[in-house]
């Protein structure tokens, strides 16, 4: 079988996650081309025996024999380089978020759509073995109906404040990924968002007009609920759990560890702390996602997670937004129009 | 030393679980006397050894030489037992609520002050070993400053729709019992509360007018946040979880167990469900409040949970109550005015 | 219906543990009398409203009316009192273990079967709820055939070797209820002995001739295996576990803690260390157990642990005690002729 | 830096893996050869873009420029083809055993031993992330001085009768891990071995000469003692748990799951069995283990186990076989004169 030609957009901590994955763990796959604004990014293809090093992303799109593109450039430069390889016939893997604009990821879709190239977006968590497991668990018809979800997300520490300054807030930048999550579990959309946020970790943060906790709640159509929690902070390293509850039981997902080792002494039980970040803890995700992007493009299934999932993750973040800024529920119709 | 006289009015559920414990656990006590409007309940006063049995509260205040007087008689009760056993001049231990209108709680609570007695309300969760030791982790600074409390309650079964129609709702039944573990465990007070419900369990609890599903968001006055989620009908069973998030740390309290037992089969690792209901659950718990009870009555010290407590209480599932009514999130100073 | 009638000797520890429980939980019971050879006992009795206390156990036979006798007096007046007892046609309760002699137990048992009263041994942990669920799960055929059992069984802390002197040995005195476990659990007759001891907590404890680290191999007679490990000194508190494996499973009985809760802070995730001992580690076997004897002597059915249980224990004891000696394994046969 | 040269010998289960983790794991190393006496391996070879696949271990060890070998072959080739590479001057990694025969082992480690060449035995659980833990808490003094260390280890299903026949038997062909972990955890000599087994799992591994059940006793140089419990069939998946007991506190290493979901229903609480076998369970660990060898190999330092680590494993195994047809403890150093 032929191999599928794949170039990578994009060598920071993700980028050069997805590029390992795809040089060592899928032998149907060759890398043709990597592309990264920085010099230093080139002896990182070169580790990776990749051919072509480019700095410009049309340039990686002129790379003759290209199937698809795998973007990881930062969050700003997702729209235009999903339109420009939408319109250059290439398929598309997009980290999230696809923009923090809603109109423009509207009307990156459009023509995303109308090119008819395949799109996924790159919300690795749904591909993590824990969660699997649950959404499993939903749909073997093991929890039931869902009445309730509950999601704790919790960073180690917050990064610098220059970031969160371009991340488009807290709940675009890191509640998204739950927001999505929300909707991968229950398998219901949102309809309603109530959002509260304060400033508890860094007033840093809060002078650069964002929150670092925050407690969200979600009404699905049929109004049954989600709550999400979040903080930029946990002193324990990150905290990653999830629970669904149902009308014919509860499935809970735990943290993960980097062992199971319990010691017992005079002052007490005591065990490691969970996986720190989300590098260790969500390894097992990208090597899935990726590994569910090729299968859905050599089968011609449909993509994982698509630009619709992209587009309502969004959404919901802007009614989360809305909704603390208000003081009030939010409809995720009155962002959607 | 002298004992202390008591004398207990009520003998449902929770009224032989406070009678069983002060005759065989508190030696310094002596039961006097008990009331039960229902004939039946005599057997019970005999198999204890109670002098007296009456059937009327009056007679029970009546009674010669009562200290103090223990009300676990139904809801619609509280206020008017409490009125006179203050009147009378007897110190107070009522189970909650005091009342489901906030105006005939401000009316009793002033008339308990100006009588000099004192009372506590039996919020029995507050003196359960896995909260009590939740608590004393945030008071010794294990958690540091707390940003985020989580509280999970659910039921085993609903309660018969009849019980339902006249609890007062779920809110002032059920998640009462919740919203004053989060003051309990946070030391802070309720601001504004956020309320979702909804009817998942059964469509006969929605026709008498209450929900059987619900999600809470709190704000404490330092903008922080506690999430409260609730259902009738956990298949599981008994379902009592609590978490504290603070800048040094998170304590979690997990279910109760009958044992610890696991069992390894082909078809997988599995264990007993929690501890069935209330009574099994939270066993300890009665016990320890009529010990702290006494101790405050002997010791002349702060009752653990005063009237004010109760109050508080109800006017946060008011407050709950009117923001699930009104879509919005409301002021718990709107209802208190 | 009359209650029964029981006479209680020996208040130690375990002496006013089933006091308590026979005069608290038992209302089909009623305490007669009991009897300690310590003056300061007597409070003990009038704080119970014992009617009759008394110095000698003769006296306590002589009362009249009595039933029963519980006996839990110090270990070498029992193989006497038994007799005694059973030669006044009492029904006996006797904590473990009957004598250290074996010739002594074959001797009391002979009188106690001609006598025609009924024994029954006080091995109080198959009546621990984590045991009997774990017995449970072998009698309904979830784990299989027992292939191998695991016990582990540790105190918190030496006894002062004055008592290690006169206990008969570590095997006697500690290992002989891991002895009765192993046959309870498996439902199976120990074959052969092989035990290894050393002393690494107290030197003091290798002084006085005995051992304090041990780790004892039982052979069933089917050639299933069971293994122990004991040691006095446990810094992180009692150590109570079981694990038995077989060919449709395994089911594990882990320790008991006061509470659940989970502490996560920057140094690791902590827990309380376990119930500190036995009598905080046994409370509900110890009121089980004498459930269960004073059931079997009201029906009339099988004692749950009769005096042939406590003589094998004995058994088996003196074999490990004999095979750590000559340093080879040991069959009980040897032992019993 | 001058990548390390290494030839693969054997392309079996272990072989494969080692092969994979060589070739995408460390960008150190390049694998010049590989050699299997089946030609199907020669498409693997090719997979991995292994320039040179042969046939035959002297030819191996003929192509130009190799600096270590990694010997997976069967077992009945390891002396041979260590003793080659030694002589040839190679760096040599072996899977465990040496040999079956102690003379052999014997003969073999000195002629490496003259050879100057360097061995490390591939007893991979030493390189487990969760025992490596335990291991460092006693090395920390977490644990103090070690009393009773407790290994169980359990496959899901016994190897075919014929593989057992030609494998030295359970005691050299499992256990055998679990008498390094033994020494590795400790860090201390064994010095006696008391083995007791039995045939519960399949007659046909009776007729075949060996057993399926066991349970050894191990006794350390400072008679403290550990114990090991095997069986070739647990239903429920892989066990390999271990617990080391010691003046200042114990450690334990749980089973290693796929995931840590718990799923609540009327039925009770359910989890996922462990993970499957020694490739899932140990996957981390063989790469590690490679890590160590190449490491110690450019640093020059200790190879982290060695030929005598593969050899008191073996005399402890042979002890153990003693132990059992004769019925007693037999001292390590009968066996090895």
């Amino acid at each position: 079988m032929e191999k599928l030609k794949v170039a990578v957009a994009g060598l920071g901590r993700i980028g050069k996650i997805h590029l390992k994955n795809l040089c060592r763990n899928f032998p149907e796959i060759e890398v043709l081309a990597v592309m990264d604004v920085f010099d230093e990014s080139e002896a990182i293809a070169r580790e990776f025996n990749i051919p072509v090093f480019v700095k410009d992303f049309d340039e990686l799109l002129a790379v003759s024999g290209v199937d698809a593109v795998v973007i990881c450039s930062p969050t700003d430069t997702h729209a235009d380089y999903v339109v420009k390889a939408a319109k250059a016939g290439k398929n598309i893997f997009c980290e999230k978020p696809l923009d923090l604009s809603l109109s423009r990821v509207l009307e990156v879709l459009k023509i995303v759509d109308e090119s008819g190239v395949r799109l996924m977006m790159g919300f690795n968590r749904r591909f993590d073995p824990e969660f699997k497991r649950i959404r499993q668990l939903v749909e073997d018809g093991s929890v039931g109906d869902v009445h309730i979800v509950k999601i704790t997300s919790r960073d180690p520490a917050p990064p610098p404040v220059s970031y969160i300054k371009v991340s488009g807030g807290l709940f675009l930048d890191m509640t998204i990924h739950d927001f999505d999550m929300a909707r991968y579990i229950s398998g219901k959309q949102v309809k309603e968002v109530f959002a509260k946020g304060t400033v508890m970790v860094d007033p840093e943060i809060g002078k650069a007009g964002d929150i670092d906790t925050a407690v969200i709640t979600l009404t699905f159509e049929d109004d049954t609920m989600a709550i999400i929690d979040n903080s930029r902070k946990a002193v324990y390293g990150y905290d990653q759990r999830l629970e669904v509850f149902g009308n014919k039981g509860m499935a809970i997902a735990e943290n993960n560890f980097p062992n199971n080792h319990k010691l017992y002494t005079h002052a007490g039980v005591s065990g490691d702390l969970p996986l720190h970040f989300f590098l260790e803890r969500y390894e097992a995700s990208y090597n899935q996602e990726v590994r569910e992007f090729i299968d859905a493009l050599v089968s011609g299934g449909d993509m994982p997670v698509d630009g619709k999932d992209g587009l309502l993750s969004i959404a919901i973040g802007l009614a989360a937004k809305k909704s603390m800024e208000e003081g009030r529920p939010v409809k995720v119709n009155e962002i959607l129009g």
